[in-house]
């Protein structure tokens, strides 16, 4: 199934989703916190990383956090025990076809997920289905074509660039951030509000130097090095130039930029018409 | 002289100022307030269009606008005389070889120049030698390479990329946004604190589509379809394709971002040693 994409299995990965969780919660998540006694569906939870914080920032809200993956979903709620995280319920479920009836969930939340996804339009035209009117979607993801940096380097481009091209090829869409407004209106949400939220690192900021700039941006391009390299989409010397020109920009004079975009949307009773129930 | 650059002249480019000054003003002025009784330095004030907000954000400072073109700096009073705005005095001068004692000025307040110029680090450390110590420069640049936009189009980047080119080859950096770190840091001073200004429009902000996607940006990379082709950097057909593309993303379903990078560090006395006065 092409819309399957499973979260968490590369060690690699995990370790730099768990770096990226670290230095990113408050930029991400700060302002998403939802009534005590609220119903919440995180949609594509993977391992946890967002699930943490998300019910931490809302601990009266019920949380029930679903991912495709079964072995995702069972480090999940290691993870979210281990924390002493209580209030959130695990089940392992397709976006495509869950297993909730229609208007099931006050809210729904879902974070790096939409650009693994072939078919991110069909996927919030399902989770709108599950949302009761009135109720809100949260949507975060990354956009790789945000990326920019002094020194700039062609060399670094091209690197990110097989990132972009390698998870088309895989049919997910990894400069999805910039199409949140589209997709949500297309998908029927109203009052679609975006913000971006822009990563600006200086060496004035050395935990986000290590953090962000080395530890999650520059290790998951190097990430793909192998993939990259099969595919013959650039040669090994070009790769890797790019990622030393990528760690080159965490050195004291270098400069980082990297946006995630956060979307709010609501389900309205006007489009109850076009509802796909 | 390789850094002069004359801002104003033509009309186009005297229209897209405006426009970018009105949409603008908020998002980069609101914050740079100067005490009563301080003495201000405007470094490079073109035709006056960042010289209004400033003065009127800072009623009771004392602004000395500044500019190497004697043009410019009377179409600045005119524009300022109109505004009704009084505590700006003007002066031709450039900046290089400025007509002011060591340590003449509280303030250094410096937007949309350094772009321009060959050698932005010596304007920097000489307009230093301006400042007293304890005193703080505001520096404000945009930067084209933070373009990106939603239908992504290659021959939109094409176009962009013509701007950039071509203001390299004058001897200026369209990239310096994501410069100012370094260069304040290079200069000498010190506590250097960038914050980027990202301007993210989509159909929900119809005024920014209108105010900056439209009449701003693609504007002025309109604006250079004649050099870039005379330069031969690009065929006609992509660069039309390009600017078609560019407009396409002020459309419903259309994103448009880019970033300006505001800057604010100040002169400490440890670096008095170093100071080239």
């Amino acid at each position: 199934m092409s819309d399957a994409y499973v979260h968490g299995y590369d060690p690699r990965e995990r370790a730099r989703l768990q770096d990226q969780a670290g230095a990113l919660v408050e930029l991400l998540h700060s302002d998403t916190s939802y009534p005590p006694g609220s119903s919440v569906l995180e949609a594509g939870c993977g391992v946890g990383a967002q699930t943490i914080p998300l019910a931490r920032n809302s601990p009266g809200a019920r949380i029930t956090s679903v991912d495709v993956s079964a072995d995702s979903v069972k480090e999940a709620k290691q993870r979210v025990d281990a924390a002493g995280v209580t209030n959130v319920e695990f089940r392992q479920a397709d976006i495509f076809a869950p297993p909730f009836g229609p208007e099931s969930f006050d809210h729904i939340f879902v974070c790096f997920v939409l650009e693994h996804l072939s078919r991110p339009l069909a996927a919030l035209t399902a989770l709108k289905g599950l949302l009761r009117v009135g109720g809100t979607i949260t949507a975060i993801e990354g956009d790789h074509g945000s990326a920019y940096f002094h020194p700039d380097s062609a060399a670094a481009r091209e690197a990110v660039r097989c990132l972009v091209e390698l998870q088309q090829t895989g049919g997910g869409n990894a400069l999805i951030g910039r199409e949140l407004y589209p997709l949500l209106s297309d998908a029927g949400f109203d009052a679609v509000r975006v913000s971006p939220r822009m990563v600006y690192v200086d060496s004035s900021h050395p935990d986000l130097v290590e953090g962000f700039t080395r530890k999650t941006f520059t290790a998951m391009v190097e990430g793909i090095r192998g993939a990259a390299i099969d595919a013959g989409i650039v040669t090994p010397e070009v790769f890797d130039a790019g990622i030393r020109d990528l760690y080159r920009t965490a050195e004291r004079d270098g400069v980082f930029c990297y946006t995630f975009f956060k979307a709010v949307a609501e389900k309205s009773l006007s489009h109850l018409a076009e509802s796909p129930d």
